[in-house]
């Protein structure tokens, strides 16, 4: 320690103290999920500004503290905005850990430790969901583990395309549903196939593909001699209804006509750990590749996303190339252990790491545990809401751990459904949400399907984390009511 | 709180006192850089296995420690096996709050705060390097904020890709040095282009591009008609050598054949902080993107990728895809703060936060004075190996930051340097590194250049953290010495 990093130190210190403050006192129904303020008073609030001073310590203690108490706080159990919610504790507890490492996955010798636990973490996964001659790996994120995906079937539809790249190729066509994650055509654009190798695909009312227009599309893109059919990108919950795939059907289809099939269960998969929902994904154990984020409902924090293969050694075959400054035979171990080479990263976190602990501390049954609370709770919420005039359920109202619905004010209950009545629902809804926003008592999704017809209405996805009691879904429905009483 | 969560909290507690140990203890010269154990011996020590059921509360407070106790010491000042080092404690602090809030870059209704600080790093950057006018976004690592140069690059070139892909179009060619990052050649299969549209060009003695190579090749690219030269991928900081390529040049070349000029400066951008040192990337201003990693020199934690571009609002126009369920005009406030759409990742973590504290604290005074000091460690332990006959330097030994140097056994000081001469001197120094990673004492780089003839040396990379003083850099050479006693 030298040049008073000491001080650096002892701020690490101070704002632990902070942070488990804000764990113990930010999680509560009763505090706000979110101080609101629009940008420039918060710019103001914070001091944003940087400068070629350094700040007091005490000043910094300010700033961090007011960080902590400007930001939405993720781990109020009615943040229900985005698709992932607080931290699971062990997890956090591993990601101190890493931070304070930092370290990087490239080799067993610079992280020995995160190499074995991230290998035992895919193993045990493969296990418990019974692909076991299966391969994973970490990515950074959903949309790039989706892009693995692509990555991989494309170098299985064509090995030379590694080298030659995709010009001069007849266009390879991804069919997906028109429910699927805006990840496919982000990934579509970037890996060199453009949005028009995207074909969307019609959805039935619960958000699943409709297997007759596949089949169409699939014909379709057969006829035409400028185009040849790629792969099918099927959702396992999709963005705004939680929507499984028929992957049972759609594996017959990509069997029949030769596609690769992957499946997108980045926000579903967490189905696959609950032996009562297992269902909902019935036909995954056909696909050639998934995708599934554990700092979903999980709750690792941010991010832990599992790209499997069925295709042992693809991954590396598909992005090795060989640096000797890194990968070198010259070790004192089996150089099966220097991963990194099957990554198209070169540093890459140990995000792993997270669920090993978690995985550790939970058991496998304690996960299992998790997983069925957060679909009981999504259950309780629709039984909760069908009891209740100001309530109307979106389709059935439950999707896996997902439930949509509208609130109907008193003013419109009973009237024709016309039109108007369904843009007024749409209004009110919409209001709803930003007021409480703004109020700091709940955020949750509020989202439109044009498509379907379908004006703004609530999506509430649960999680493991925070842990939720059927109190606490009380206490939701009860914050939307109050909020709603003068809208 | 529920369900014995607080076990949870509690073991949050334990380990951070475990790792504020490790910061204090671990970082210290006379101790282990790494325990180095066999991977089946390691798996029994840390007991790696994932079971059905739960550990005690002891049990995982054994595993954590073993888990610091077995990783390798990123923050020791011996560490110089890659080219990043220990966190700034600063950064760590950032850190913290990141995970425990667990958040996402995607809006400003989700992320407020960072996204005001993201927005303000970047702005402060920009014009600390004198690029106002410029655009920018943080990456996971280096190797996908180089593939942000291609994918805007390839837009600018023909808007058309966003939609129609590569397909039918001539071969796009990047050139780049034959001692660039092995990332280029990842980009180019992962998005489409495939290795071969890479060219890669000689490298003068110093490890930057030959010139005059470039333009032969670029000449003899623009004779096919099956090709088309694309983009010019420049590197300072070549991952070996640490060399600077002559962007003054290459932007000369650019501007003349009308190409693409990225930089990759992953490793070499801490000059741009030095006024001492800038000028080793004299030119820099000229580019048309430019990527960075704060996490390697700086020492903000892993990982914080900075994407530069001149070329304002190209990376929305390329990227976006204008997800209804994530971006929306209903908001409280102003969308331009929603920042999310011009990423190909949904789930962003909010890494320039740790960036923003870190300057908060040392102001942009303080980190310039980080960077200066990693430079005169370079000079300095260059100035001590000069002196002692028991080394060699590598060319004139130091470039940047980095020094690449020799172990000379005294057996061979004076022996006619013939081809076994050196081969013995490549073995005797790939042995004195695997000795000192087995005994712990410290983990250097050795890497071999056989395009330029050179067989296994030492690469000494000085980084902003650990802060090493010239008493570390003394204890540096007499490690080296001291192993290699009986070589």
């Amino acid at each position: 320690m030298t040049d008073g990093m000491d001080v650096g130190w002892r701020l690490v210190d101070k704002v632990y103290e902070l942070v488990r403050q804000m764990l113990t006192f930010g999680q509560q129904a009763n505090g706000p999920v979110v101080r609101f303020e629009q940008p420039d008073k918060l710019k103001e609030l914070l001091d944003v500004s940087l400068r070629t001073t350094p700040e007091t310590f005490d000043r910094l203690v300010a700033a961090c503290s007011n960080v902590i108490q400007y930001s939405v706080h993720t781990g109020h159990p009615f943040f229900k905005n985005q698709l992932y919610g607080g931290v699971d504790p062990y997890g956090l507890a591993a990601s101190v850990i890493i931070e304070a490492l930092n370290t990087n996955l490239h080799t067993y010798e610079v992280a020995p430790v995160f190499v074995l636990t991230e290998m035992e973490v895919i193993a045990m996964i493969k296990s418990a969901i019974g692909l076991p001659d299966s391969e994973g790996t970490f990515c950074p994120g959903g949309s790039i583990a989706n892009m693995y995906g692509l990555s991989i079937a494309r170098h299985h539809y064509d090995s030379a395309t590694k080298q030659q790249g995709l010009f001069g190729l007849k266009r390879m066509v991804i069919f997906t549903s028109e429910e699927a994650h805006y990840s496919v055509k982000k990934a579509a654009l970037f890996m060199g196939f453009g949005t028009d190798s995207v074909v969307t695909v019609r959805c039935n009312r619960d958000g699943s593909m409709n297997i007759a227009a596949l089949k169409e599309s699939i014909a379709e893109v057969n006829k035409d001699s400028d185009r040849r059919a790629f792969c099918v990108w099927c959702t396992s919950g999709t963005t705004v209804l939680n929507g499984y795939d028929s992957l049972d059907e759609i594996a017959a289809v990509c069997k029949h006509h030769g596609l690769w099939m992957h499946v997108d269960a980045c926000l579903g998969g967490v189905a696959l750990l609950s032996p009562n929902y297992r269902h909902l994904m019935k036909g995954y154990e056909r696909c050639d590749s998934l995708t599934w984020n554990w700092h979903k409902a999980m709750g690792s924090p941010i991010q832990t996303s599992l790209f499997l293969s069925k295709h042992k050694g693809l991954l590396n075959e598909c992005h090795s190339q060989h640096a000797s400054y890194l990968f070198s035979e010259n070790r004192l171990y089996d150089t099966k252990y220097d991963v990194g080479d099957s990554s198209i990263q070169c540093s890459r976190r140990p995000d792993a790491f997270k669920i090993w602990l978690m995985w550790k501390a939970h058991g496998l049954d304690g996960l299992v545990a998790l997983a069925e609370r957060a679909f009981g709770n999504a259950e309780y919420l629709a039984e909760r809401l069908r009891a209740n005039p100001n309530f109307r359920l979106v389709n059935n109202g439950v999707n896996g751990c997902s439930v949509c619905f509208w609130f109907i004010p008193c003013r419109l209950r009973g009237a024709p459904e016309s039109d108007s009545f369904w843009r007024e629902v749409g209004k009110v809804n919409l209001a709803l949400k930003l007021k409480m926003v703004a109020t700091g008592k709940a955020m949750i999704a509020v989202q439109k399907l044009p498509d379907q017809n379908l004006v703004e209405f609530f999506r509430v996805t649960f999680t493991c984390h925070p842990t939720m009691g059927r109190e606490e879904v009380d206490g939701l429905v009860d914050t939307v009511l109050r909020a709603a009483q003068d809208l």
